[in-house]
């Protein structure tokens, strides 16, 4: 422990989470370097926006999820490197489709791929994104990650064509948004784990307990995500306190508030939120309802609950360095609110 | 033959093309209706916007060259028919996300995805499907089909990127632009085809003849689609003809006829395709040109060439109703240009 890791000159302060990353440093490296080595193209736009916004940093949380998973399984193989790389890279498909669809402009306090180089280089840097990592599944051979990665990718596509519609709706249930962040989220940080006990070749109780830790602990991550959007401490982790108001995006801390708040509160929400009609104050005006209903406070708690199952699925394993880790990573990710 | 076979409602009356689909009738019912099946969703939004462009009909020319591949290689099983759906969602995919990135309004005549339901929702439910084309091709089971299909995945994207680059760019050698309709078009075309060796595990040699076969004869099939796009035959086909020139795209007619002008014509090319500056009667100038300078004439003669490879590498194929048929879609292919 105690190891400091400089993660692409992102240095993290969180000790809860470099622990992790400094276990599987050298891994960590090793996937870094597949990553760039393999969104080379002879197409040089491709490797230029693909590196934009890989350098851009990030946790590389999957793909540490991946490798740390693949270590608590006692795999000690190199597989999990190259299946590392393809969750990452199904990841940044993602983001960079997610960003052209929300029309962002920045992530992480960069610019995003779509400011720079258009909507169309990165829908189409995203699709090739997704048909190399599919390349990586398939060199790796095995028929049980591509099944659990394949219907990842449809579930969060699902997740997301979800999302559009209930998109700007005040009226989206918590259910609703549950399932939406399970499939937009959490699904993924599920199949990351899950890889580790397959190339570990390790019974069904642990691949579903890892299926099971990474499922929750992703919920929990997305719902203190939500709650950062409307808090102070986000400015010191690189993004613009109250984008999702901004955006009108429906989270966990707006449903409550919604849900709890009068008729003329509501006319608030129904305004800024549906119509995008926003005036100066008005993201002070939500913050000060969402802290008097609690729906900041409730949201953190409701993470704790899925944090706890996340915590409880890992109890099968035997204790170690990496388990332990795992563990520090639940409690860092809802911490992350305070 | 001289059976009717009706897609879909839609009558093709070239009876080349009719032979095939003849041929391979009750798999491609089945592929049909696999396909209606796996574009299914709880996500409403997913199964109407894909039905749409789906159910448009099209010639489902890539999934019966699986088809028929398959047959030709004395397949008799049905693994042809999930393959054959998967080649066509991936194509579906493309189709989706391409018309995002041309800011299409009209395919086959009939309104796009992205004009009636937005750009998101396109790329999101094009994502969607292909994660549904690698879902359908690991319940198969193969990794020499997975192998394939995700390899040519990434090419096609690759070529999509390449393209966005030359677009608008008169200067576009021909090579250039052999090798974006390669990747673009051919590509799948190859893919498609050569899984049916995989299915009936037949000796490399009739793989790569069936890849040679599909990848010639895409690249044929594509050259005549560039020669439509200007020619009066092509409002029967229910497109509009000046399409590529109004979007300034760059096809071999157009690079033939640029680099064959005056520079006095070479400057109407910068201006009507680079700029995008078009007055009425410039489409007309187009034609005149091209027809004048022989590139219309020259990009089928072109095709031919490639036809022939396709025809040739057939060769090793004993004759029969299949071989014979796929032969007749060669034909057929660059005949459409009359």
């Amino acid at each position: 422990m105690g190891v400091v890791v400089d993660l692409n000159g992102e240095r993290d302060k969180k000790p809860s989470l470099e622990s992790l990353t400094a276990l599987v440093a050298d891994d960590l490296k090793a996937a870094n370097e597949l990553i760039v080595q393999r969104m080379h193209s002879p197409v040089a736009l491709i490797p230029q926006l693909a590196g934009h916004i890989v350098a851009a940093g990030g946790k590389r949380l999957r793909p540490v999820l991946t490798l740390a998973s693949s270590r608590l399984c006692g795999y000690e193989g190199k597989r999990h490197i190259a299946l590392a790389t393809s969750v990452e890279f199904i990841h940044t498909a993602t983001l960079l489709h997610d960003d052209v669809v929300d029309h962002s402009e920045l992530r992480r306090g960069m610019a995003t791929a779509n400011s720079l180089w258009g909507n169309k280089t990165s829908v189409l840097v995203g699709d090739f994104l997704l048909a190399r990592a599919f390349e990586l599944m398939v060199e790796d051979g095995s028929l049980e990650v591509l099944d659990i990665l394949s219907h990842a990718s449809a579930v969060i596509s699902e997740g997301e064509v979800a999302q559009l519609i209930t998109a700007n709706d005040t009226e989206t249930s918590e259910s609703a948004y549950m399932e939406v962040i399970k499939a937009k989220t959490a699904q993924l940080f599920a199949a990351a784990c899950q890889i580790g006990a397959v190339v570990a070749d390790r019974p069904k109780v642990e691949r579903e307990a890892l299926e099971s830790y990474g499922m929750n602990l992703g919920i929990a991550f997305q719902l203190i995500d939500d709650v950062l959007d409307y808090s102070a401490k986000q400015t010191t982790l690189g993004k613009t306190v109250g984008d999702d108001f901004a955006e009108g995006k429906i989270t966990l801390p707006l449903v409550l508030a919604f849900r709890r708040g009068t008729e003329e509160e509501r006319t608030f929400w129904r305004r800024t939120v549906e119509d995008l009609d926003q005036k100066e104050g008005d993201l002070d005006t939500a913050i000060e309802m969402m802290t008097r209903y609690g729906s900041l406070d409730d949201t953190v708690t409701r993470a704790r609950h899925y944090g706890a199952i996340a915590r409880d699925a890992l109890g099968i394993f035997e204790d170690g360095p990496e388990k332990s880790a795992m563990l520090d990573l639940v409690d860092f990710s809802i911490q992350r609110a305070y």
